[in-house]
């Protein structure tokens, strides 16, 4: 059982499926799987160790995204998070006499599945759901946006960095465009930022990209599996998705977590307090990177934005650690199969839109060209990721490539 | 931050709370914790490694519980499970076109809050909720459960060991009943036990239970906290309540908490081998305790199942480590403090129902008798609990109620 095949020598590439556990954060976590095993609902000494670990990650997760600690949920991860945040907002309107029918939720036709799917639950509720147009590189077309903010719409969600193609949405400009909205009709309008792909490269602060919600996932900034946090601002108001006890002021019963919960806030504070020095050196790898598979591989597309339309600094639009290309007529699952022989870890991908074959819809929706949605090759870089690991990677994929055409 | 007090000396009598984890249980969530990190709906061989060991911890539980492994999914702990077992099976009806308010579920007044408030949230959306009564000891009374199982009962929920007073519910009584309004109506009636309180002490299994849905918590059974695990049975039919990914056969979408979902099965299987042997242990232990709580404090009252009325065997109506007492006019908020101080770790009520004050829902239930209800004091041990431990704990508690009473 649990057979461990320690791979040997692999170049870890998937980063926004997966990140490894900060060796701070499972110390950390170490006591509270053994030792500190109360608890934190119960008054003893065991639970109220355990409740001060929970209130410590809290405040400390608090303060690196600049919120009082009272306005963070511990949740079962990214998805868990995303969902509290979506019908939260639409379940708490409904819980005052609105009905489904009157209000819309806009989001974008490129989001991942945990948003995606939770606005096609929506949908079957009654609730209006409007996709806004997205950019060929994936961002939110503000003038469509613009008009479809009428007086019906109480949510805009979206991803702040797609998991597949990296592109930043422009979370500022949107609430420029929520606040004269909301203005204009006199209504409220939240906004949703699932931020999963966030904390190890870009600002998570909640005043920062001026929003309502930011779900955080520990799994993708170096914490625990199974640990997300919902950030939310002070004028909203949700209700709980799950039904239970009061834990997490009711928003997330059950009880607590308590070492993920410690590991997620000590991964949540180092991948956000780096963050500036890490997308900085990253970048350049990734940007020589590109260069060189193009140069390589001269039917290579880059899906997203181009390198020479906003990389190389923080605040860019491009999330620094993503390379996502096409090559339109390679099969990139079996390409993805070849590489992982070869001691590359790569997607095709977001992981959770299946490991299984079909096209990206992101790709599919930005570019509107299914050949190019069913070649993709999804390479996410880590902190440490070298050029040559990338460049041993293109004499791979070339070769590859080369032998595919003899067929 | 996280300090750490580590308490000497202690007797920790909350196994009904939270539990320790089992060594083995976290030996085996080691590596998937640090070297394997994979996400397990990757292809590659980081996915592909911790997709292994989702498949086998699968497995390992299907085998504990006797179903096949499709039957199992793995959830954020056991008030998820509850939840997805209760709106699972009225969201999959409703996804039919049967309206909420032609379906009844069937629940009793002393459920725990992940129950009682799934409940109440149905209820909230239309649902027609009955709550079946229970008898003084706890059980349900069948006569009046025959009596309500009309044509439009579509569910009935309750946990199969309740949480504070233990009283083990007669699951196969409740299935016969269940079965013949199935005939007579020509329905499906589904039976969803919440085992949270169970692998430890009684057989879990789906088919020697009867029913069609058993949740179970691996923090209550010496696994990780937030895993749980849902049962189910073939002719279930349940729809997601939180949605994303294709994970758990789409049931609960996000990344898999892998080394939370090992050690979970490690747990679960050690917790359902050892049983027997565990329970008839304990409930010598608890019997002669009891007896001599009894003797040295005669104002007290035992809730549930008095020792003559069921204790002794595995299979009988009070689960083997649960001592639930009332001291009528004592505060026993405060008597579980003054018993923390002296080294004893014991609870008033269930964890999720709030630490904070108020009278046991449970115990005023049962018993319809306010004092009694707000005097309580539950009192779980472990496996390892000894007669002597309570011995000294009858004495330092005999020693505060004979203090407050000179007041």
């Amino acid at each position: 059982m649990f057979g461990k095949k320690k791979p040997t020598q692999r170049v870890y590439l998937d980063w926004a499926a997966a990140t490894p556990l900060l060796s701070a954060a499972k110390i950390a976590m170490e006591p509270y799987l053994k030792e500190f095993f109360g608890n934190p609902s119960a008054v003893h000494a065991e639970g109220q160790t355990c409740r001060d670990a929970v209130d410590d990650a809290r405040v400390m997760v608090s303060s690196a995204v600049q919120v009082q600690p009272e306005f963070i949920t511990f949740t079962g991860g990214g998805t868990e998070g995303n969902n509290l945040a979506i019908f939260g907002v639409v379940e708490s309107l409904k819980a005052t006499g609105r009905t489904y029918e009157s209000m819309t939720v806009v989001t974008t036709a490129i989001e991942h599945p945990s948003v995606g799917e939770a606005c096609v639950a929506l949908k079957r509720k009654g609730v209006q759901v409007q996709y806004v147009k997205v950019t060929e590189t994936g961002k939110i077309d503000l003038e469509h946006l613009r008009a479809l903010l009428d007086e019906t719409v109480v949510l805009l969600t979206t991803a702040l960095i797609n998991s597949e193609i990296g592109t930043i949405q422009p979370a500022r400009a949107i609430h420029k465009l929520l606040h004269e909205a909301e203005q204009k009709h006199g209504v409220q309008i939240m906004l949703h930022l699932d931020a999963a792909q966030a904390p190890l490269w870009v600002n998570c602060q909640l005043d920062a990209l001026k929003a309502d919600f930011v779900s955080l996932d520990a799994a993708k900034c170096c914490g625990p599996k199974g640990v997300g946090v919902l950030v939310r601002s002070r004028r909203t108001n949700i209700q709980a998705v799950v039904h239970g006890g009061g834990q997490e002021s009711g928003l997330r019963p059950g009880t607590e977590n308590v070492a993920g919960i410690v590991g997620a806030a000590i991964a949540i504070e180092w991948a956000q307090a780096g963050r500036q020095a890490r997308a900085e050196q990253v970048v350049q790898v990734r940007d020589r990177s590109i260069e060189h598979m193009q140069s390589e591989l001269p039917q290579v597309l880059i899906n997203g934005l181009l390198p020479r339309q906003g990389l190389g600094r923080t605040g860019d639009d491009r999330v620094a650690n993503n390379i996502n290309i096409s090559i339109p007529g390679l099969d990139t699952e079996f390409a993805a199969v070849v590489l992982d022989k070869q001691g590359f870890a790569v997607s095709t991908k977001s992981a959770c839109s299946g490991a299984g074959g079909g096209a990206s819809i992101v790709v599919l929706e930005t570019t509107g060209d299914p050949a190019r949605a069913s070649s993709t090759l999804r390479i996410t870089l880590g902190p440490d990721t070298t050029f040559e690991q990338l460049q041993s990677l293109t004499t791979v994929l070339k070769k590859h490539v080369e032998q595919m055409s003899q067929y």
